[in-house]
């Protein structure tokens, strides 16, 4: 008797936009023993869609702790679900730490982490004496001395381009080299809140909250701006020690050379955080303005490499 | 034999300033089989100052899920420790979902509530189509309608002064009577993002949530401005059904005739929130523009009634 070969259902790739509360995960990578943003998402795919294979794949791994404003993941659906429909039957299965924003059809060419051409990430720095509720899930609290914005712009603006950043890798990277484009850099300060925000091709493991506590050690008077720099041209990455904590740090976006979702749905999506009240440590008067560093790589003036 | 008598230590009023996270509570007040803020804190004061009463009193009973950016208590201190270490040795035992902002020596004459000659709460709306995970816990997402704030602010507006607000009065009330001071109103709009603030000398019993499910009525069109009026100058507690959810609202602030705490303490707290992108339904072009609508009444303009 010849056996019934049941066509191996048609695949569709679908895109999502996502948002998690990093505190409630051990990151966005399936582990052992340990609650995953993806072992989360991929059970609820498999609820959805049973017959499909339910993995999934990230534009960016973020660590423990780390929050995520849009990420982009896709996955291969074999099931009956519209690709519309998708975002709404996830939400309605995920724990409220996970939204999904949208969800796309896309071609299966298309790959969430080697088709985009930046990630971006924001960090965000309470800078007051008093501890603020509202805050503390969102930001590093950094109490004692009030932060020196200029100082820390101008270290900021000097690492734009093309550079070996091996000074800002964790151990535990399967990196073969240290090299990445760092595309934009912008450092904001609204009273007691500073946010700073990296563009780059792609980042080293643990870049971010390695550079931000080298920015906030020279924010603080702790370390000249020449030694910030020496210490990361030179790769001294046994001068980096500590890594800024993961809660006040957030994928803000991901970038595709055609974009994939609506704009509403990536961009930007965490709130800029305002007070009315400014209770920073050794305020000088006439200090409280508004500031902004920003510098970015002149279109097409390096190459962005991965 | 005559006993020997150990004299009453000295007791010291401490008033507190401290913000929580209601979602984490039952509410302010102590109940039984439930978890509330005043059961933590008194359980927090008195490790630490085994000999004192520990009984606290609130300037206002939120209910549960209802936050706080700046409540007031007060308790007495038998203990040696002085005021000004209370915040930070409180801080040390409770749970991060309640912070200790100030502490003070007040007068044993001062007392949170009666003293207190003003309330002011904050009730945040997320008006854009698709959920939010960053703004999920401190608002109400209306995701509809567009909400037409200009009609909200002119009902709101009509509530301005002395009234009889029986109709705002949720049933289990031990109050004598409807009436109370509405001192100022203020309804602001930022891009998806619309903020309420009333301030009254008190509050009736969960009367800002009843405000709000019908004011968002009438930003939604369900329900004309002058239904709304009617039924709370006719007093029409049996049409206001609904309440609006706990988690959007937040007492803002407590004022006093004199301030006793530090203006960076108490004063606007919860941080306004901000987003770049809008995703509004129904959005007409040209419509986004802020919106602010803000009333109160001239300096002694009318008494304020508790």
């Amino acid at each position: 008797m010849v056996p019934v070969l049941t066509p191996a259902p048609a695949l569709r790739r679908i895109a999502l936009c996502l948002q998690y509360d990093g505190s409630a995960y051990c990151g966005w990578q399936r582990q052992r023993n340990a609650h995953s943003v993806q072992q989360t998402l991929e059970q609820a795919i498999a609820g959805l869609d049973p017959q499909g294979p339910n993995r999934t794949m990230a534009a960016g791994r973020t660590d423990t702790g780390v929050h995520a404003a849009a990420q982009v993941a896709h996955f291969e659906a074999a099931g009956p679900i519209p690709p519309e429909r998708w975002a709404k039957a996830l939400n309605g299965r995920l724990p409220a730490t996970i939204r999904i924003r949208a969800a796309v059809e896309v071609d299966p060419s298309w790959h969430a982490r080697f088709s985009a051409s930046y990630r971006r990430y924001r960090y965000t720095i309470y800078n007051a004496r008093t501890p603020n509720l509202f805050l503390a899930p969102w930001s590093w609290h950094r109490y004692q001395r009030r932060l020196d914005e200029q100082a820390m712009g101008q270290v900021l603006e000097s690492m734009l381009g093309e550079h070996d950043f091996s000074a800002f890798q964790r151990a535990g990277s399967r990196r073969a080299h240290g090299r990445t484009t760092l595309q934009e850099v912008r450092l904001e300060r609204q009273g007691d809140l500073i946010s700073v925000e990296l563009q780059a091709s792609g980042f080293l493991y643990g870049m971010v909250r390695l550079v931000l506590s080298q920015l906030v050690a020279v924010g603080e008077g702790r370390l000249s701006s020449s030694d910030f720099e020496r210490r990361w041209r030179e790769c001294q990455r046994v001068e980096v020690k500590e890594a800024a904590p993961p809660q006040g740090l957030c994928l803000l976006r991901v970038g595709y050379p055609k974009p994939v979702f609506p704009r509403a749905a990536w961009y930007d999506c965490q709130p800029r955080y305002q007070l009315e009240i400014s209770d920073s440590p050794d305020l000088q008067p006439g200090s409280a303005q508004p500031f902004v560093s920003s510098a970015q790589l002149p279109p097409g003036g390096a190459p962005a490499r991965r």
